[in-house]
């Protein structure tokens, strides 16, 4: 929690965390986190994407390698653990292992990667899918250092990906646990939606005369929230909306509005998508009114790996704690390196489910679980691997 | 028409029609429609807060005045019926009069009011205001022609004020009418609500943990569309929502909206009003949001005079027309004269309700029945003040 604190002192922007990929920040911060690795017993080097890599090697010749991280960037403004808590927490449990004398069948590397919130080129992952490989061209014409494609990896040198994170939801603090076992990161749709209408003089036009396209919109967005409370786990969001012309004393002629559906299941958000499509066409159809529909974007779920998930469950379960199997709403470095080896996650419970905020606030306690259930984890993954 | 056309030509702003309080445009728009009033035989003046007058002395000794008019100043890129078109269907009609010999027991003055819109100064009414002397010490200290204040009338001189102006809504249209008698301005209520909730991460707070102030805001513009629908000719108007942090990928804290109430009964508008706060107060106990209630303005219903609007009635039934009553949801000068004496409206049907744009457009024909019904009317008068 010192070295959280320490690490939230090193900023782009005096006055609040902002630590951005490739800035003066960053750098700085993988030197005072390569220390503590070093520290660690960790043989410490940056990729040419910038990502801080620690590595143990493990006694066994040929070993394969497991891998730790998360990530050292910031969003501006942030707080201190989203990241930082998963790398720091990863250096902490290596450390203890070390001091109890354990050795490993694998190597294990601690990754502190570069940039998963993407905020200075609008990008997200550029420093896991550098070392995944799988940066793209419409990335790569974006960035000035394009050199970081030769921090690819060889797959198979690799068995799996563990990383700790904060939760960045109420769902353990609602459940009183200080963590969770993440199932999946969850596939995401956004959506743009219209509704045009025909504007008018809010005072000379009857309401049965209207085609008030806010109107409409609003019927849309509480069918948007019953759709998703009657799924489980699906959530959907209304997170922007405008009008036009947008005065107090004209009838809206449009309403244009942003959607954000998410799940762990891609069928299902697939299935939630295309009723809220169907939802949209009948009130606009309804009402008079012209619907344009448009998809901005949409990832596929990343599901965690079973056995990876059964090793932590059981760490969890053996500190006397109810194992809570959640999925992850947010993206994490996880999805990017599931392309090249099983992923699993731990979650820690963050105060209010609070994150990308200064106020974001992690108990010293919870933070000490996490980093005893992550050397337990390395520990069984030795045995795992051994089988 | 072709009278609309030339002084549509007049403007502040090359290439759309623009004629602001005291501008050069409005001015020179003074000067050509003085012509035009003194061609039909009336001694012009412009007073003091640059209202254009256009009088027809009585030969009857002693003999009050009775007003016709409407507004010379036009929005930004207005079209060009929206004022002018009362203005000159009233010259027109004195023409018609005088061409037919008529003599009158009454003084009859044009006014052509020289502010209705409120552009320069964010006002509304400054001419006929001035005219009343019923400007505020506020108007005062915020426009720079404080001599306007001369321009008051004594109210003793006069017996009653009638206008001609395009409907600015869709009725008459509907009904196939190209003339309806006006009941009422109505009355308005401007007001500002906001909910406010708990912002969170789109894709990690369930469905079920999430206190969104764009839902409840959507529930509560259903109310104000539901109970508007409920009501005659109440209208409840919706025109500007906004979300805070506003971004696609965060459930709104915050939702602001406007509406704007109307009604032709004080009493109406003000039940609705209540009940709409009711309703919004429900919403927010119900989904654990904070409500701010905001009143922004509101202004009294003006009702028409009953014996003016039954002289208006038999000009218009004479003619072999319907006679629709119906209230005018926008204001209009004669709200302000009618703190002065009692005052009458006639609408022109205008194509789809269209107003405040360029694309607003009247039948010669139907303009044609606006002079000869007011024609008749001022005739009427005759008798009716003879009695």
């Amino acid at each position: 929690m010192r070295r959280c604190d320490e690490l939230g002192a090193i900023t782009d922007e005096p006055g609040r965390i902002t630590r951005t990929f490739a800035s003066s920040g960053m750098r700085h911060a993988n030197k005072l986190v390569g220390a503590w690795m070093r520290a660690a017993g960790l043989q410490v080097r940056e990729d040419a994407a910038f990502n801080l890599i620690g590595r143990w090697n493990s006694p066994k010749r040929g070993a394969k390698t497991f891998l730790l991280g998360s990530h050292l960037d910031t969003v501006r403004d942030a707080g201190k653990y989203d990241g930082p808590l998963g790398v720091l927490t990863a250096i902490a449990a290596v450390q203890s292992l070390r001091a109890r004398g354990v050795t490993l069948p694998f190597n294990l590397e601690i990754v502190g990667f570069s940039d998963e919130e993407g905020v200075r080129y609008q990008t997200a992952y550029l420093g896991s899918r550098a070392f995944t490989g799988t940066l793209t061209a419409t990335d790569l014409a974006r960035i000035k250092e394009k050199q970081i494609v030769k921090a690819r990896r060889n797959h198979r040198e690799f068995l799996g990906y563990a990383e700790v994170h904060i939760e960045q939801g109420p769902v353990l603090e609602k459940h009183n646990l200080p963590v969770g076992v993440v199932t999946a990161i969850a596939g995401q749709s956004r959506l743009r939606v219209e509704f045009h209408g025909v504007a008018g003089h809010a005072g000379t036009v009857p309401m049965r005369m209207r085609r008030d396209a806010l109107a409409g919109a609003a019927e849309f967005i509480l069918a948007v929230e019953t759709l998703a409370k009657s799924k489980g786990g699906l959530v959907a969001t209304v997170g922007n909306i405008g009008t036009a012309p947008g005065a107090s004393n004209v009838i809206p002629g449009k309403a244009a509005l942003t959607i954000d559906v998410r799940d762990q299941k891609d069928a299902v958000r697939l299935a939630a998508v295309k009723a809220l499509r169907a939802k949209a066409s009948a009130i606009a159809k309804k009402r008079g009114l012209k619907l344009i529909w448009t998809l901005v974007q949409q990832t596929a779920a990343v599901a965690c790996d079973k056995a990876l998930m059964r090793i932590f469950s059981k760490c969890v379960a053996q500190r006397r704690l109810e194992v809570l199997r959640l999925p992850s709403g947010a993206g994490h470095d996880g999805a990017a390196i599931s392309t090249m080896c099983p992923v699993a996650m731990l979650f820690v419970r963050c105060k209010g489910g609070i994150s990308h905020n200064p106020a974001e606030s992690v108990k010293t306690s919870d933070a000490g679980v996490g980093v005893a259930v992550l050397a337990d984890f390395v520990e069984d993954l030795a045995a795992f691997y051994k089988r």
